[in-house]
């Protein structure tokens, strides 16, 4: 692994500062995953991306949630190269990597091992927009990305798991579409800020719980029209946005 | 929007207590919802009347619970312009205010998107009477409005989900039917109070998961008899009722 | 109603003590329905019976649990007249003491609409021994009484509930099977005390739950083997046991 | 029962501490079930092991959890006889021995009857590798033993138990597999130590909760590839893990 050699010189306090403050939310990011029940033990973990200065900070990789702090909080470049931090980062760096590096608008990646979302990423059946909760968050169902070839698997593991996930995005806006499920893995969310990948995840689990519950009191039930998906997606979203104070 | 011109003036020392007495049940009753696990986030919302003075008071638009105080609460009158209140009310006002007017016996209505509850919203199948505790606050099943048409989605979406809520309730007492599940959506429940109304929320809630699991154990399950939906439901309401203290 | 007339002349210090042990001992077990999650708002109903005089000791209907004192508890005799206390016993007393008379081995009667053992309940459908934690407690499946014509439910139907119980229990021993579903509404248990009749409510809880999700995975499941339920039913029960420290 | 008689002056200061540490560590291991929600009242028992000294600690039987304390923990032999202590172990302690008697790589057992984990058992259908959650722990299915006959229920019914297990297994490493079904009873979990036994229960648990989900989402839902087991089980286990901080 390579790492950049003077970091120390080319960055002053200002730098410093920001950084910290970046490790501050993703550690918060990480911890909010466990107190809303979406992780257990050391499973899970969250990015921040700072644009600017194109520095990822993201969870260490098996240290107990309950001991972690702010120093711990690894930051590498784009390329996964780590900057700074004493500890190896997260096992899946290189998905998180590959989906800032395509997808320039968002700001924070959640990748979560949650009961319902993963069911859904297990049988490799997409959300469907079941209702307005869903359509809030998702113009269109939580898709499911491809199973990968043992080639891809065998080799560059995590980066091809990122490379799947953004062929299956291929034409969608990542913000109106904040999730994927992988297949026979569990979701990757995303958002303008690490807070806001981490608040998907809760959604992407709460949408997963309801949609499996639609399904078994109603085989046959079928998504909302396009008319109600839109009014609720772009109630939330977009120039024409009446939700919230403003 | 308009704002009444002369509030001020024409209200004294009593109508502010009392609105201040509404604003402050209107939180309560939305934190309870929260506090029985009904709402994540911002979601849901509760308001209540007052009806003597044809006030509505209902929670602000995305707000976070834990920093909503009384002074929070927005107060409106049954056509929705805001009489009190810097912030923006529910974006579901429009809906509470149409059922105010409908349903004259009613003093309080609560939204929320709940997990079961809103599984068969968006199943799209009417909660059946399987059993007493349904009877106990349900004389029938919790029914379902029709779907909108994409005109009546795209123009006065909220006012129209309360037409269509009202039409539903055609021939019902509302007070003997306090919830329905909008089709693709959620439930909308309401009662004597605003905390009546987060009550019946609890209610429907676990109405509906017993109902999901009823079926899926036995899906030939049949409602209980009329004898047995009477017993229940007058023991509970009306002036036979025997359960309380009186 | 009748008031036993001299209640007060006839009871010493020593009575007044025992009824104190019994009402406490009662309240405890009905918070323990509270604390475990098996009954929310006012629902669900626990009492305990001193055989020696005859008394028993009954949660107040409709009295918020977080309030309810010892105090608040009402004795009454085993034909249901009220004995002391200031409040009206639970609407169910009649069920209750229709299981004292029937069933002289038992000290305590608990009554919930617990989420699981309910859904079970209202699809009539009686719960399998699919495994040992069942046969731990049930020396056989958890049996359905058969549901009340009009008539029985027109009058005193809560002492033709109680009937209903003990026709479908003819031929077993209440201690083997201390609970029944009543069909379309919920389970009523039982013990030698009502500490033991909640700790059994907790069970059938447990049990109906995973015999929701057995079913699920598998619609054949089948009980276990005479062999396998004797051994555990023995294991716990009777004078062969080897369960918990002698 | 046979106390092995000269204990005490064959043990010196350093066994004392060093049982005094594995007790004080099966203590914890079972409080972790509790904390976990996985076991209820007193279901559930963990056990470790000195393997230098054949030593096993082992849960008492019956004993509630919250006045559990190190003393209460059992120590025997690996052929059950208990070396000290002065209360009964766990009627369950004839399956444990069978295990680090067939087992010499394993230090720790731990059982219980949680939900998820026991539905699958009751239903006698392993667990599918239905995603990298699983695979993480299990190198393929987590299987069910085959049902005992009567006889061996009724001779020596847990350390048969045991024996079914054993059969089961063969052929397999119990560290790549570390928890089996047993068929209408509940599931037994081991690892290297008692604390590791107890965290793959918890693991058990959300597997079987996750794979019910999938299965109820889509029936044909397939296991993940041979390539992506791999993948994911060695990137925690063996010489090429890359997980967590070495």
């Amino acid at each position: 692994m390579f790492y950049r050699s003077c970091g120390g010189s080319r960055r002053g306090q200002g730098e410093a500062r920001v950084l910290e403050a970046l490790r501050t939310e993703v550690l918060e990011a990480n911890l909010e995953l466990v107190r809303r029940g979406l992780v257990i033990y050391t499973f899970g973990n969250a990015s921040g991306i700072d644009r600017e200065r194109g520095l990822v900070a993201i969870k260490p990789s098996g240290v107990p949630y309950e001991r972690m702090t702010p120093a711990d909080i690894v930051i590498t470049d784009l390329e996964g190269r780590i900057v700074e931090g004493k500890l190896r980062p997260s096992t899946d760096l290189d998905t998180h990597t590959a989906l800032y590096r395509a997808f320039p608008g968002i700001g924070g990646v959640a990748h979560t091992h949650s009961r319902h979302a993963t069911a859904w990423a297990q049988a490799r059946v997409e959300i469907p927009c079941f209702g307005t909760t869903h359509a809030d968050y998702f113009h269109g169902p939580v898709p499911v990305s491809e199973p990968l070839t043992p080639e891809e698997i065998e080799a560059d593991y995590e980066a091809n798991t990122g490379a799947a996930i953004i062929r299956r995005m291929q034409g969608r806006d990542p913000l109106a579409c904040p999730a994927i499920l992988v297949a026979g893995h569990a979701p990757f969310c995303w958002g303008k800020s690490v807070s806001d990948a981490a608040h998907t995840a809760v959604i992407v689990e709460e949408l997963a719980a309801m949609a499996w519950q639609t399904l078994t009191i109603n085989p046959q039930a079928a998504p909302i029209s396009q008319a109600l998906r839109d009014k609720h997606h772009f109630r939330k979203h977009g120039p024409a946005a009446t939700y919230g104070q403003r």
